[in-house]
Formats: C-alpha cells, structure tokens, sequence
C-alpha cells in the first residue's frame, strides 16, 4: 500500500479531530478511526464512521421487550441471547462505514452483499489508479482437484514465475494502453498535446480486473456479520477473506461483546441437519454408526464428521 | 405527552453525556439529542442517534466521482447537483436513529417505509401504556365527498362531543377490560393475587387501534426524504404528517444544506407529465389551452393548472 | 371463514381459466390456485400467482455455477447442497402471492418480514369487514410463568367464558360505534341520511386489533422461507404459525425437492454454538458432562439437550 | 451474437413447450418468451420467466382500496393514477426474469440497482467464453470536453483504428494468457497434458473488463421501470442504454398499460424545481425573464429551458 503525501496529510488531518458529542462513542474504535489499514500488496480499509455501540443494541431491545427486563439480564446475556435466537433487528440499529481499496475481481465478489450502501470511484468521470493486484508467492495456487470453486496445491518455480510475469507484463500494457487512448497518464498530463482522448468510460474497458478500485462501503451490524460469516469463512476465496479477518478486528474493536456472541454462535458454531442429527445422537448413545446407515450424502458425512472432530470417521 | 420522572431522569442523563470523538457532528443536533419532541396529544419524536452530516456526502461523492471535483464544485452546488440529478448513494451515507411513541393506527402506515430498522416495544413481552390518541377538535373532520381518501368539513358541536365520547369511552373500556383479562394494571399490580392472567400476546388484541405504541426507528437519508415526501405531503394523513413535520426540523437541524436542495426540488417542485409538458409550452408560447385540445383527464388538469397557481383555468 | 357469493363467484372464475404459456408450471399447486384455504375462525391464505418451479432453481444456479454440473449432480443434490452451503441467491428465483385474510395484531407481527411486497385494504378509503377473531377454547392461554413472551396452562371454566364474552362485546361494540361514527354500516347503507360521516381515516381508529385485514402478500422462495422458519416454529404465537403451517403446505405442492431440504436442513436441523460443540464431543467420547464444566448458560445447557433428545441431562 | 448449435436446440426445446396454467399470461411476451434478442457484439436479452400482467397490478390495488372503485375507474385509468402518484406497491406485483449476457464493465454499473434477483455465472467455477466488446466505429467517442462523466466527438481515422487495434489486441492477448494459466483452453481441451493449472479464481484476475460475462436478472416491474429510467435515458452510457432499450420493448409486450403510463410521466416527464416553477409561472404570464432574475444556476437554467423547448433561452 503506497499513499501519496496528500492522502496521507488528509488522513492525519481527519484524525486529529477532537469534536465533541452526547452521542456513545466506542473508544477502542475511536484509535483506529480513519487509519489505512494495509491489504494484499496495494488495498487497504478504513473506518471512516460509526454509530451506536453494544449499549445500542441492549437499549433498542429493551424498548422492543419493554422495561421489564432490565434487572434480569446483564447486557452480555441479552446479546448472546438474541444472537441465539436470531432475533436480529436490535443489531442493525449500529451503523459502520468504511473506504475500502481493493481489486475489481474481488469488488465483484463483494457488491452482492446487496443490504449495504456504496459508493465507488467512477472511471466514468476520473482516471484509475496504475495500481494492480500480484498474488504473493505463497497465494498461487493450482485448481482444486476436488473443489471446482477451490485452490489446491501451491505452484512454485518457474510455473509461478511465469504466472506472475504474465499477470503483470498484461496489467502494465493494458494500463499503459489505456493511458494512450485517454491521451492522458494517470497523473493527469497529456501525452499528445494537440490530441483528444477517448471517452473514460470506454478506455476502462482495457483494464484488467486486478486493477484497484475503492469505495466508500456502509452497512448496519447484523448485515456486516452476515457478510463476515461467509468472507471470513474458509471457502471464501483468500482475497476477500484478507480483507474480511481485518474487518473482524474492527468488529471487536467496536462492539465486543457482539464480537464474542457472534464468535460463539456464529463463526465457530455449526449447523446440524434433521438427518445429522440422528447421526449425533446414535454416537452419544455410543453406537457405531457407518455412514450406510444414514440418508447423508458423503459429502455431508465428512463435513458432520469434521464439524466435531470425528476424524477417524471421515471416508 | 405525559413522562413519567424515571423517563425525565433517563433523558437527562443521556443529554449530560460529554464525550470526545474524532467523528464529524452535527452542532444543531446535538442542541437537541435524547429531547423529547411532543407530537398529537401523547405522542413524540427523540432522535437518540445520528451518523454524518453535509461533508460527509460530499465526501462520499467525491470517492464516486473523483479528486478533480474538488475544486471545482462548492458542497452546497455538489449536494444540490446530486439531488437534481437523482444521484442518490452519496446520501445514503447518513443514518439517523429516531425513538417515537405513535397510535398504532399510524405505526400501520408508518412501517410500510421497508427500508428503515425498527425495534417495537412488544405486547407479547410487556403491558402497554394506558395512553391513546383522541382528535383535538379542529382536526374531527367528514369524509370527503370527492376523495376517498381523504377529509371534508370540521365536524363540530353535539355530533363532534359525541364522537369524542365514543372513541374515549371505547379505548378506556376496552383497556380496563384487557387490565382485566391479563389480571394485572398497566402499573404492574395484580388484580387478584391467586388468579392467573391471560397470555399477554392474547389480551392486546382486545386494545383499539388509537392506543399508543412505540419504537426505534433507523433509517439513512435518502430513504428519509422519501419518507417525508410522502408523509409531510398535504394528501397524507393529518396525524402522519405531525409526526413528518417534526421530523422536517430535525432533518434541518442535521444537514441544511441537503435540507435547502431538498424543499426545492422535492417539497416545493412538481412533476409534469409529457402531456402535460405540451400544455406548458403552449401557455408560454402564449396560446388558450383547454382540455379538449389536451390528453389529460379532468384530474390531470386540475392538479397540473394548480402545480402553477393558474386558478382561473380550473374546471 | 365465510366468502359472499360475490367472492365465491370470483374465485371460481379465475379458477375456471385455462391459458397456454411456455413458462414452467407446478401442477399441484395450480390445483389449488385461487383457493380460499381457510385458517382461524375467519381468515384464509389463497395463493394467486407464482412464478419457476424446483428447476428454476437449478437453472440459475447452472449459470451461476457454470455447464459443467449438468453431469454431475442430480437436481436434487444441487438443491441440497445450494440449501447446506446458504448458496441462497438461487432460491431467489422463484416468486409466490398470497392473498390473506387476518386479524391486525398478526398483520403487524407479519409485516415486520420486509423483504416482501404488501398491498393492503386500505381502511382509509374503504370500510372494514364486521369480523373479528376469537381464540377457540383449546388456544385460550394464561401467561406463560417462564418465558415471558409465551403462552402457558389453558384457561377454562369461568375466567374462559370471561375473557371470551369480554373479546366479542369489546368488538362488538367498538365495531358497533365505528359504523355510527361513519354514519354507514358495513354493508354500505346510510345510518341517517341527512347526516356526515366521520372520515374513514379517523373512524378506523376505534377498532380493536383482533379485527379481520386483508391483504396481497408476494416474496420470493429464499424470504417464504426466513418467514417460515421463524413462523411455523414452536416459538412463534400461535396465531400466525395457523397461517405458516398452512403457507408450508402450499410450499410443498410448489418446489417438493426444496420442501424436502428445507425441513431436512432448516425446519428440523439445528445450530450449535462453539461451546455448545464442546460438549457433544464430550459425550460423543463417552465423557460425562455437566453444565459446571461448560461456558453454557442453564438456558443454552437445555436447548442444547433438548435439540438432542438428552432429557435426563436437562436440568 | 453467436450462440453454439447446443445453445440453440435449448432455446429452441425451452419455445416448444405448451403448458396450460389458471395464472394470467401475457401473449405478446409469450410470443417472444426465451427468445435470445442480440445487443451489441455478443451480447443478448432473453425473458426466461414472468408474472402477472397488467391486471394484476389493478388486482393488487384493490385490495389495497376495496371494492368500491371497480365501477368508477377503468384499469387504465387505475394504473395512471398510481402513476402519477407514485403509489408503487401495486406495480412490485409483477415480477420478471432476463437471462442476460453483456460486457463485464457495464454488469458492474448494472449491479449498483441493488433491487434485485441476480445469478451470474461464476469464473471462480468456469471458465468464460472467448468474447469481448469491441465497439462500431460510429460509438467510438472522444471524451466530452463540458461533460466528465460523457463523450464528445466521434473518433475516426487513424486514431479510431488504434484504439480498436490496442482494445482487441489486449483482449486477445490477455484472453490467451488466461488459457497458459488455466493449462486449458476455452474449449475445455488441456495445454499441457501433464501440467497443472492455476487456479480459476486466480486466472480470471488477467481478463479485460470488455469480456463477456452473463446472468440471471429478475425484478419487479417497479424496479425495472426504476432501471429504465434511469438507464434509457440520455445520460445513461451509451453500451447499457443498448440493453433498456431492448427491455424497453419486452416492458411493453408485457403490461401495455404500465408502459404507456410509464413513457407519459416519467420518460417523457420533467421535473420542475420550486425555483423553476417561478420562472414558468412568469413565462406563462408572458414576462421575461432572464437568468438573472431567478435562482437557478446556468445549468439549472438550460435544462429548464431544454425541458420546455425554449432554446432561445438557452445561454
């Protein structure tokens, strides 16, 4: 990630605000605010704005569940409670934003969470950024053998060299073509003088999709753990999910108590069919149960086997 | 409206909070955070939260559109761009959070807005408040004859007592009889000590539908002004639009410069239809136009000669 | 449930329709097209349009996914798995209307499903149907003493026909009232010929929440599902899980091969939490555990066994 | 466009079918249902599924207002009405399915319309079709000099030829090195028998934005005419107003009604500030007025003036 001197005296200008509020504030959050982040070789996300904490959350229960209850449970029982039992609506009423930079590719990937509000830099009106995505080393991956939506075996020696030279020699040419059919380089200086330029929302479409692109992102709590339960899960491909574990810490940082009930419940928590369930409940009785004996398909053996650890079941 | 001193003491405490914070604030809002804003005869307004302000759509427009705005376009000439041209996420970027107790014939209209959060106080859960909306005289008005919809003449003397006394004598019944089925009073004492009460989730549906309900409201400021629109309209309802016109001052207090774009191309402007537009155009060019020469009906007529005050063609 | 012979009329005709279309069609549920399927002591569901069948289903997914499942997986494994992996934008495909007839307190719980499209009689502009519901004897609860949004022992004898006789005058009479404010009965005729009508907007106020509404309801297959699987649980009152039992049905006759997944992996499955997986290992091991040993709360410990028939381990 | 002989026997399969169904058809849509209609190089539209008609959304709407309209309105004009006062709930009654194939830079516009169903076809799963846009010369634009988001002049001559030259050459080049990654041509055959592949979701990363991709899109007809509006219209980028076009013609094979409504007050509409109303208000009372004498900015007072038709106004 390389911010230019202006990015980075705006960003220390945004920080150095001290404003005062009667509104709650989240202080761990507050540290944080505005940093860029660092991502993948050149993406990054900031917390650009926040509302509401976990009091939030409890507050706007307790008007849906009446006065009652305030003596009975503690903040963190009532969370965890309406985690349980998907009770949903008291945590959309926190709010987060970020500004994100990121590759078109995975910017695909990310804009089907439909339940959030965007704003993203339009190569209709300005230049991109020269900046594109190069997996490192360590990241490419052959096709899953297995898995037609996985990665399998790393690719290393000259395989992975050519790999990466193919990947950047096309991002620098298509790039470098784009600025001469603008007529203009991404620093804003003509090339030919005399010329016109192509229009930008065409000359786009020489990109490659791992170019950046960034974005102002905004989205309530309950749809940014929807979101983070599938990009921060191990199927999601690994360049969304680099994003989605830094997210996570901001998660923390903002609402902790949230952050423990959603890592319980949800991240580290499991899903048990009616079939599977009869599966389970034969091995607690302490029967042998061989997978001929249930209406579970292999593939949901092995994911119920490996959900508890069953791995000398696994087939 | 009518606050019992626990909710006073509750209010206050919020309004003494003083806390620092690196996010951009609203001053004129703040002024009036957690107060609550009386409205009809038992209901109110509090905004309890709020997220950005004018810059803050700005800058998220900026992201979309690019550095080279910058100098060009002043904020006031962005945001008033915006909303002419229907450029709408930038504003989707504020999100303000609204506590408000309401008859429920009003909640019924109110939540058909989906794209808000709301947290109801639950009358499976809790007893609600022995509180419920009755007309002040001047808004007891006759069916209109001519909208079906909508509302005639003031309805006054012996017929307006009466139907006072009908709406007071029914909501007051039907909720001592409801005191009755729970065995309990809305303080929370029990009518007979050894009985037991109906299930809570059973006995409201015996209360009518003035009585008062409450809730959490969250919504972004896009969808905000569609609500307004439509509510602080003069065909909306009366008791709808006290509560939207209350929120009109709010959303001033907010963002006044989205506020100013707003009553001018929303509130205060017009829509004409492409027939319509022929009409204009003749008019201007100094022609008489009559309907017949026209594809409106008498409707479209009327509503498009009143758009631009030509009282004298109304037929 | 009691339809005019006007409405039985209407049904029949639609039901006598017989178009030709290319579009898929589900034959069970076009059997039951248009029917009025009653439910409560008046209200009814009837579904009056819908659009793909299970396969429309595999064919969005098959874009999604590529031509190179067509070999591997049956229709119904890709179903299966799409449902397990929460791959839900498939299910999205497919869309149902309802028009149902029920009591305003269930509306208003219903309604707080947001991801659907509503149109609903408008009391504003017309005059409601003199009906109300009225609990049979076996769904006459008293207050749950442990859950305090449930329902507990049956209510008979005395207090029965107490609350019973309370429900229907209350109805009776706040209906009575309503039409004399209207200065119109139900049927349209005029109380006093001379005389105004309070406007409709107004009047509806004074009717009590177990009133009959009606209205068209129409969402996607994904959204039937969230509704159905909060709905026709055991936690939901019972009053709105009569309209979800009868909704699963229709779901039944319109995509068997999703009805089946659905209760495979959502109705009849369940979740376990990071703590909670704990403790099956444990007993899966042959340990013994009590709730000493755990992270669990009483309540989490007896889901928990109860989700897995444990009853000797419930405390 | 070109589809493949196996592309064409299912198209062809899909048309022949003949089944009967009591739900409403549209037969001008029927006639055209599946139909793949060319946009652009390679791109389609095709109507895979629908809903309802135009009597549906009368349907809709009276049960929203009760039977007393039936007799005073006729459906049209019912729907104009709705219309003209943005009571839209009756039009989410309608729902339709495109199968869409299109270039990857103008699906990442159309996406931003969150309000609905959408299914693409995946890359991290499949490989893409060898197929990228290359524009006519007659849409081969110079970016607008007054306009940032528009284009100018049309390029011609040499300069026309290189940029096709650099656009085609790029997606070649890069497509074929998106083969070398893969080990696999787009056929499916293997390049290196015994080599390995990068992985699909990593390879996709080197593709141009002008590469086809494809989709399942279903919405209702309110938020298709939301599209519409804004993606036929004259700001809209020239390559996806080629698409609403298309859709344009498939609204009115479906709801005739809706879409003649539809062309009168919104695509042939205008809007007209309160500050503008001013201005017309003069004209029509036969004064001048110039720019000076208003609050209009200059390009607030040329889309006024172009609104109406006063180009000698225009400065």
């Amino acid at each position: 990630m390389k911010l230019t001197n202006d990015q980075i005296f705006e960003i220390k200008e945004q920080q150095s605000q001290e404003n005062k509020t009667k509104r709650v504030t989240a202080p761990e959050l507050e540290k944080i605010l505005y940093e860029a982040l660092p991502i993948l070789d050149h993406g990054f996300i900031r917390v650009v704005d926040y509302m509401g904490d976990d009091t939030s959350i409890v507050q706007a229960a307790r008007v849906s569940y009446g006065k009652g209850t305030k003596k009975v449970s503690t903040d963190s029982g009532l969370i965890k409670y309406l985690m349980r039992h998907w009770h949903s609506t008291p945590f959309e009423m926190c709010e987060i934003k970020y500004h994100v930079k990121l590759p078109i590719f995975i910017a695909r990937q990310w804009i089907r969470h439909r339940t959030a509000n965007v704003n993203e830099y339009s190569a209709r009106y300005s230049i991109l950024d020269k900046e594109f995505y190069l997996p490192s080393p360590e990241n490419l991956a052959a096709q899953s053998q297995n898995n037609r939506q996985g990665r399998g075996e790393i690719i290393e020696g000259d395989q992975a060299k050519q790999v990466l030279d193919l990947l950047k020699e096309d991002a620098e040419r298509t790039y470098k073509n784009y600025e001469t059919m603008l007529n203009e380089r991404y620093d804003g200086s003509s090339i030919n003088e005399n010329g016109v330029g192509l229009a930008r929302e065409l000359a786009r479409m020489n990109l490659t999709l791992n170019t950046y692109t960034q974005w102002y992102w905004k989205t309530d709590l309950l749809n940014l753990m929807n979101f983070l339960r599938l990009r921060a899960d191990h199927h999601a491909q690994y360049e969304i999910r680099a994003y989605a574990d830094v997210m996570l810490d901001t998660l923390k940082k903002w609402v902790p108590i949230t952050y423990d009930a959603f890592m319980d419940y949800r991240v580290g928590g499991t899903e048990v069919s009616a079939n599977g369930k009869k599966v389970i409940k034969e091995l607690i009785a302490g029967k042998k149960v061989s997978i001929e004996d249930t209406d579970l398909s292999k593939r949901e053996w092995n994911e119920l086997m490996q959900a508890f650890d069953l791995k000398n079941n696994l087939i």
